[in-house]
């Protein structure tokens, strides 16, 4: 018998509604892996342990409500909540207390999920690395800025947590801790109270330790019934994509792919190529300074009051922003509109886009590299489809040479983000190396 | 020579510049209409005389800095002030104070704008009418939920404002008021620090007495030169569009229309009739339903946790919301897709589409009926541009039955922004009746 804090969402919700587990055992135990793991991951800015207890506490006297009844939850915390301080990653906004939970916040908690606390972020979604280790390994980042939600699901602190994707923000960390991550089709999550970073691009992801757990809390956002296991009818049909921008030097990236279409091969899924054409040619950059015009809006005023406070690398987007002219962005704009509208026809009769989702593995982190610098990988894998508003699931796949993970990225219609939760659940079964414990993972 | 409170902004700044008229001169004579106007309106919910004539004296002695140089603005209430409290029309937030400037804010604030305090609004920008009196005759709505704002305007109490659209927010009490409003392209002003509401719609909208005042405040958000008086190198050639949802019973819209076509034809303009394809037939409901599934996640938490504090008519929203399917959701949200891929070529080779920018003139408000009951109008004749993301000015053209004006807006293509400002500057020559005062207006 698995402790508690090892079962997925799913798994526990099983044992929950069969009264064979409590919300309080489930908590206890989670918050004592916590207090085991914490002080190597760092992956909480904010815990509460008292109130988590006592929402358990309610919960197993109510009775099962919602579809996420006592279930711990991660919040990162550029996302707001009401009754736990929201920093956003900011010395600016160090012990903020927002007026209201974000929508996110307050759909899960009357679905019945738990929040124990809120996760580390990099400064607005996109500054300076940050120390949060990777449980696989410590001495390697967690990836950002997702880092702390990433970090606390692969330690199994919490089954299940929120993060968010603006440019890489969720897929690159989930890819780096081996995790399932999804960013939904945009728009369709609320992100009502998420620090307003991007309104182009800004999404609620989704991460845990299963596609079921990753489809549970998209269910639950919506108010969509859920079922577990649900397959497609057929095999799913792939199309291979090595993008530019995954270059000679993103060999584990690479590998991550060619391992992938083989497995695929011999599991007897039908698998293209597909060759991006010419206008996706500059897409990397195209994110990039569109994200940086929307920035400097975005973020004028702490800009304007406390740039001295401000993590030197959001000023540096904030002025990137400032010298891309308006002409310029709204060209970046079209380019999007066109290349989303194209986007169907380009997939053609695939079930979805295959690629990698990261360039390669983790990078060596803070603990490894001393304090003077830090490594959270590059997001130019993510870009493009962010840019697209397209869903996207990213499943474990590959290892590298450092036994860490790399995942690669499954990206469907604008819209089809059920359809495509189904088809990653058939393919990580055919993509998952069989998992063996890495030597030193927490 | 006019009193400083009447004239417009860019009047103002030619005066600014040339040291005929200080800062101080200006917010002085704008405070002083306000104490005049202000208890027969009821613009605002927040004034800052003291810290709007320091900012004043701080401009004149400083010089002249950004676009907006010592230019008086209102901020409607829905959207966030670090040193005024921000209430967004609702008791919940009584008093609330944000810890930062909205995007808009700030960046008005860094081109020279001395904001003079925060305008009233319905709650949650789409809740129960306010008591917010239209200058034109006090007797009758300013409309919403940009109420306090088109007030304000339209009663000279400030030359522009911020408002807001996610329906028919600011348009339409802009036709009401008798002022040029503008509701961008979606996107492409930040609504970082705007009260959340419906990601696929929430627009900062601008509100002047004059097109140059819009444009010069459009222009100052996205650090755009901005050149009074420009005009297309022609004519400008305009479809005229008899939607469905202007009906039988609305004759001063349908009058603004033939009044509008007539004066246009007469003017040499080239001027053919607009037919919706069927798509468009049920887009009144589409818009109401999508706004209202997105405002059950948006207003979760104050649905949760403040029921008995939350407007009666946001409180049924919500609960339209909860009962929209998400696949019924989706679909709406792919039929605005399309709408929007399609509407270049329906509009064709006009240069804008023209129709009423409201159903018909202002309607008599509280002072008229009592406090029992009201009536802000509808919003029917704007849901579906904003549906469709398109950027929309009205500008004044009829009177109704009362004397009161009823406008027609016009609307471009996706991020033809600047173009179609030039042509409202000229169209706005054409459509404009001669003015005449208003018997009672202020």
């Amino acid at each position: 018998m698995p402790e508690p804090f090892e079962l997925t969402a799913c798994e526990a919700l099983s044992l929950l509604s069969r009264r064979q587990l409590s919300a309080v055992e489930l908590i206890g135990s989670c918050l004592q892996r916590i207090a085991a793991c914490e002080p190597v991951i760092g992956a909480w800015t904010w815990l509460d342990a008292e109130r988590a207890l006592q929402t358990a506490r309610q919960l197993d006297e109510a009775g099962p409500s919602g579809q996420l009844h006592g279930i711990p939850l991660g919040v990162k915390d550029v996302i707001d909540t009401a009754d736990m301080p929201t920093g956003y990653g900011s010395a600016i906004y160090d012990g903020w207390r927002p007026a209201a939970d974000a929508g996110c916040v307050s759909i899960a908690r009357r679905q019945g999920a738990v929040i124990l606390g809120k996760t580390v972020t990099i400064a607005f979604a996109c500054g300076a690395p940050v120390r949060t280790a990777n449980p696989l390994n410590p001495k390697h980042t967690s990836g950002g800025s997702s880092s702390g939600s990433a970090a606390a699901v692969a330690a199994k602190m919490v089954p299940v947590a929120f993060g968010s994707q603006s440019a890489s923000s969720l897929i690159r960390p989930a890819s780096y801790t081996g995790l399932v991550g999804m960013r939904p089709s945009l728009g369709l999550l609320s992100v009502a109270g998420f620090k307003y970073f991007n309104g182009s691009f800004d999404t609620i992801g989704l991460l845990g330790r299963s596609v079921d757990d990753v489809e549970l809390l998209w269910c639950s956002q919506l108010d969509v019934p859920f079922q577990a296991g649900e397959m497609p009818a057929r095999r799913a049909s792939v199309a291979v994509c090595r993008p530019p921008w995954l270059t000679a030097a993103h060999r584990d990236g690479q590998a991550a792919i060619d391992v992938a279409e083989r497995r695929l091969r011999q599991a007897g899924h039908e698998v293209r190529d597909l060759v991006l054409p010419a206008d996706y040619g500059g897409i990397v950059q195209v994110h990039e300074r569109m994200q940086a015009f929307e920035a400097a809006r975005s973020y004028a005023f702490e800009y304007q009051h406390h740039r001295d406070k401000l993590d030197a690398v959001v000023r540096s987007i904030i002025e990137l922003g400032h010298a891309v002219p308006f002409e310029e962005y709204l060209e970046y704009v079209r380019l999007g509109q066109k290349l989303r509208h194209e986007f169907p026809a380009l997939l053609g009769g695939a079930d979805c886009l295959l690629t990698a989702a990261a360039s390669g593995e983790a990078p060596l982190g803070w603990q490894a590299l001393g304090s003077a610098f830090s490594n959270m990988g590059t997001p130019e894998q993510s870009r493009p489809w962010t840019l697209l508003h397209l869903p996207v699931v990213t499943v474990p796949c590959h290892k590298g040479p450092n036994g860490l993970p790399v995942g690669v990225q499954l990206i469907a219609r604008y819209g089809e983000d059920r359809d495509l939760l189904k088809v990653s659940r058939q393919l990580s079964e055919v993509l998952a190396e069989r998992t063996t414990t890495q030597q030193g993972a927490i």
